[in-house]
């Protein structure tokens, strides 16, 4: 199932093409109370949500994909993960660019680690990227979205998949200089996800997914998740080793090579295979 | 005024020595609602909550603050930003041991950057410390902990700490190693904030306050607020040029020298002038 929040934080499901509004099943999820318990409602309720759209999609009003505006998948998240260094490429033209690279970040990525974006960083397609530093170098780094969906503390590897509630297209956005990572991909909208959730049960393998990204047409980047050098299992079993994941937390798999500066006025477009395709438009902040 | 939650989850007041139930104030706040705005509700709402729980004081059931369990007086944290390299002593002792504090991170803070914690990672002081890693050098870090109260986007440096809710006593416990901070420092329960807030009114100069740190009765950490290198207000005029912060984010203002190592079975006690004082028991995880 492809499952989206879309326009005014209505809840859809993706069938032929079609929007469908489904937002009455989240009548199904328990109340929200505060405080809350960690976790995304949705994420941490999938099972239950899902078969109370399937109960609502033969009566649903439906728009084509076409005319929907795009919001993050996740509503909620609690935390988004980062991974370094993770496609043999990308790690290939960072070494040869220290100027931009810093050389700050080096080393192999158990000895790099996992990284943190914030929460608040994250957007939906629909909502852009505002460039906060116009004086700064931004990139764009495409990778797959790993949205987790049952609480996970020290996954075995053989596990690990299983903790996983769906797959999203990512936009890791990125200032490059010397500061930690954890704040130059914090900035808001620097965390982009879309265009929807699509259930894990509707990719065979999330392995072996073909992935590419323009901006204003030209080609920037293209890799298949099988080229990744630590697998989706085994950044969750990591991960898992050193916090609890809980639904709605979002791993970023990695970046391949071709990363590059975006402008205002600039728009994104990147595709995954199984997944789907989102268009990024590029703003200056503050328009 | 000084807030808390304690044991299961009650809110509470403390007034001369004593804590106050006040959970009946948090139906002053607004309905919980999913998806969920950003930002901690208690925090959020602060000025209402507190009018409502001066109603209910002198009714109030109350039990010694020795009997409490201290929970995180944030309950809902968005994100929890670290400050690196904030007091010239604790700069000092890393840059003379780069064994243990590895050469990645290096440079003024301006270089090195913000970073952020796990949200998942915190704990109030009953909660304690679970070592992860028995094999790796785990340490303690004493600092000041400033709560967000209102929504901070490019906030000017002569009104950011108009911005600030109240203070705590945090703990920044850290796994030494060239990992990421941002993974290093989010272990389960390695960000420690108590024993309460203090609301900002209560704190004439968060700038001028004594802080203090022992392992087991031995003096490890000694110093004072006015020796940070950039000072509360630049860190949130800083911080909030990246991000959006939201009430009940945290910032860990830095840490002085004198971080070392904890055990199983050790007791950590802390205390910062005008916020008051805590005890964090530290075991083995899975203990």
């Amino acid at each position: 199932m492809k499952i989206c929040w879309y326009n005014q934080q209505q809840l859809g499901a993706i069938v032929d093409g079609k929007v469908h509004d489904v937002s009455a099943a989240l009548e199904a999820l328990p109340a929200a109370r505060y405080p809350a318990a960690p976790g995304d409602l949705l994420c941490a309720n999938l099972d239950t949500l899902r078969a109370a759209i399937e109960r609502l999609l033969p009566g649903a009003a439906s728009i084509p994909v076409a005319q929907a505006r795009f919001l993050s998948p996740v509503a909620n998240p609690g935390k988004i993960i980062g991974v370094p260094v993770n496609y043999a490429d990308h790690v290939a033209e960072a070494n040869a660019d220290q100027a931009t690279f810093t050389d700050r970040y080096k080393g192999p990525i158990r000895e790099q680690g996992l990284f943190l974006k914030a929460a608040s960083s994250l957007v939906g397609p629909a909502e852009g990227v505002a460039l906060r530093f116009p004086q700064r170098l931004t990139h764009h780094e495409l990778e797959l979205g790993v949205v987790i969906g049952k609480t996970a503390a020290n996954v075995p590897l053989d596990q690990a998949l299983s903790y996983v509630a769906g797959y999203a297209i990512a936009l890791d956005m990125t200032v490059r200089g010397p500061e930690d990572r954890s704040l130059r991909k914090s900035v808001d909208s620097y965390s982009v996800l879309g265009p929807w959730l699509v259930t894990a049960d509707e990719i065979a393998d999330a392995q072996r997914l073909g992935m590419r990204l323009t901006v204003n047409g030209t080609p920037r980047q293209q890799a298949n998740t099988a080229e990744m050098i630590i697998g989706i299992a085994e950044q969750i079993a990591w991960a898992s080793s050193y916090y609890t994941l809980y639904p709605g937390d979002i791993i970023m798999s990695g970046t391949c090579a071709g990363v590059g500066q975006v402008l205002p006025g600039d728009l994104i477009e990147c595709a995954i295979e199984g997944v789907g395709a989102m268009a990024v438009a590029v703003r200056a902040s503050g328009n």
